[in-house]
């Protein structure tokens, strides 16, 4: 008979810090963590992740795509199977809470939780590539689970020419079973999420946790401009076809749109192609991620930024060529979901529930094609994210932990 | 007894141009040439050189760092030793002529003059590092034989953290002696190079070779770029602290400011440091390369140039750091070896003599901190360079070889 004493959420938002840190050690990089889909690092945590999930009385299992599960056994289900989750892959040189906070909190809250029963199975799932990182291809763990699992990303290859055949063969996944245990909509009962909001909002009004109303949509681009290589002592500034100043002019370009159109966009990556100090930038290389809780404005300032940088490929006699890599549409987390958070942030801090969008893309965008989503998002400082910076507070842990508690009650 | 079959000038232009393609088999990447400092290619080339040296009459060595020389040596010297000379190295995917064609055309001289006598020995000198592709620092090669070695370059590391003092003796070399065997002034009699223009003015009036009056100052600096990284998708554009956008602006004012006061700027190299296609630049690193014929136009846009860029900086709440990591005094060639050239320029071609400084750096730069040094500048096609589309005529270099000749006898 297995004896196990209770502890109040307080001891377990320090708990669930430890292990926060804990996790970040499970990374390719010396300073700042690193971990990306399929690497050693991504075994390690998953390792460390089903062990915690075991230790909090859950069946455990890995699937296709390498996503780590975790289940709180209903002895008599009625109804669908109640999915938690987030994401346990970084972007290079990350924070310890992006997503992982997430996965950690659903642990807990089953860990809280493992004296009741329900009526449901309660799942808790890693999701092992949300973020893209190695193949550029992101929300590939969601993507599968909620039956979206492209098997084109397969010949998809990482900076060193592995694809990821290759790179799932070397973790010990079959590629050809990839996707193939997506769930199916009528057994699923919702998708719950806790996250940290990446975001200044939540600090500014002073509030540990808020209900998330819906996801913006993102589009993101590949660009690639030439000009014309020669000798940087030569060739007259007006005169040349350089690929980096009309680059250059191009990124401010985007920047003005973006804030003159009410749109968040960036240049992330930005390099010249065998640049060397004394050449002319011959090619530039650049990516842009643009987003808009509005589908139609999101439209509307993709449409126009890339008209604007052809015109000014024109005018510098340049190429602009422009892949689109990445979209997602705008999407709603269910009505019924967030009045249910409401309710429970409500009772847990006695205070009226702040509604916001998430400017940032999560795994609940690609499960709400499966299931209901609904998102809890917790205070992070200065909504510094994507930065070895990012911070949260153990007492919003513990509301957030309290409210996950309430949430996962109201279902029964 | 050796017998030697005379051959006409255009014969010597033609096996030059095909001696041209062989020395850029010598490449460290299959397309494109880049021959770098102490690397195999280096080896490579250079051994292919000392043969060609052999095959026409020359006496060969290899010096303290690298650079290969060939000696005509004359019976009876009265007077200091004539060097000719260019480089051997390359930029990173570049032409077949840069330097190269210098060398060759050195060589094929001293083949043409091999039944002839002087009263001085006559060296050409394959200099092994002009570019600084693999160090950064550039024009090794000439600096050790001008006596302007400096040893703190042997701690200098390449891209991949071997430092020169490695790679010297990887190539065989002893670091310590590096720049040990420098002429001395009074055993020069002059140093004369020829060089493709690489630039657009020979081609503009139709001319085959012009005299190079002497050579752009110029300075290099290595700046960052220091902001916030961040989520592309929850911070709003204007509370950003964006590394690229702040790159973007100065890479702009950079070319604004070059195009207004008449000198020539360049960022050769740019690059995100860990940056990925969501996450908001935290640093972006690139070079500026700036030149002018003129020192006072050089330093007054050099101070400007870095005035605005701190203000752009400070406007943007980044961090703007920079370092001077190159610099060369605009060089004055010889007003009497201009007159010389002048005068074979003329009766070669049968018309009078163009003038034209050089935009670039060239190895006769340090040499004129040795001796007198004397330029002739052979059009290429519309000016590229650094470029794989760098093209000579052989007409051009053949009457280039004509007028080396006859420069060589006027010394006699």
């Amino acid at each position: 008979m297995t004896v196990f004493i209770e502890m109040d959420t307080q001891s377990r938002a320090m708990r669930l810090m430890e292990q926060s840190d804990v996790l970040a050690s499970f990374s390719e990089s010396e300073t700042g963590l690193t971990r990306a889909y399929l690497t050693p690092q991504h075994r390690a945590a998953h390792d460390q992740l089903a062990l915690w999930m075991q230790q909090a009385g859950l069946e455990t299992w890995q699937d296709s795509v390498g996503n780590q599960w975790g289940r709180k056994v209903s002895p008599n289900p009625t109804k669908p199977t109640l999915i938690l989750g987030s994401h346990s892959d970084t972007v290079v040189n990350a924070g310890k809470y992006d997503g992982n906070l997430g996965v950690l909190l659903a642990i807990e809250t089953l860990a809280a939780l493992r004296g009741e029963t329900f009526p449901f199975h309660i799942d808790v799932v890693a999701f092992a590539d949300e973020e893209g990182t190695r193949f550029n291809t992101t929300l590939i763990g969601s993507s599968s689970v909620a039956g979206c699992f492209n098997s084109n990303w397969l010949q998809v290859a990482d900076a060193n020419g592995v694809t990821m055949t290759q790179a799932m063969r070397e973790f010990g996944l079959d590629p050809e079973k990839a996707g193939s245990d997506a769930r199916k909509a009528q057994d699923v009962l919702a998708y719950l999420e806790a996250h940290i909001e990446q975001g200044p909002v939540l600090e500014a009004e002073n509030l540990a946790v808020g209900v998330v109303t819906g996801i913006a949509g993102a589009k993101r681009f590949q660009c690639e401009v030439t000009g014309m290589a020669g000798h940087a002592g030569t060739v007259p500034v007006r005169l040349r076809q350089d690929a980096m100043t009309g680059a250059a002019e191009m990124i401010l370009a985007i920047e003005k749109l973006a804030k003159d159109q009410g749109v968040v966009a960036t240049v992330g990556k930005c390099e010249i192609i065998s640049g060397a100090v004394n050449v002319i930038a011959g090619k530039v290389k650049f990516t842009i991620d643009i987003r808009s809780a509005s589908q139609s404005a999101l439209e509307t300032a993709t449409y126009e930024m890339l008209e604007q940088l052809k015109h000014i490929a024109q005018q510098r006699k340049l190429t602009f060529d422009c892949e689109n890599i990445y979209k997602a549409k705008a999407v709603q987390c269910s009505n019924k979901l967030q009045q249910k958070w409401a309710y429970v942030v409500e009772r847990v801090t006695n205070s009226s529930a702040r509604f916001l969008p998430s400017g940032a893309g999560h795994d609940a965008m690609v499960m709400a094609e499966l299931t209901d989503t609904g998102m809890l998002f917790i205070r992070c400082e200065k909504g510094i994210s994507h930065n070895p910076r990012e911070q949260v507070l153990t007492s919003d842990v513990e509301i957030g932990l309290a409210c996950f508690i309430e949430m996962i009650r109201s279902f029964r």
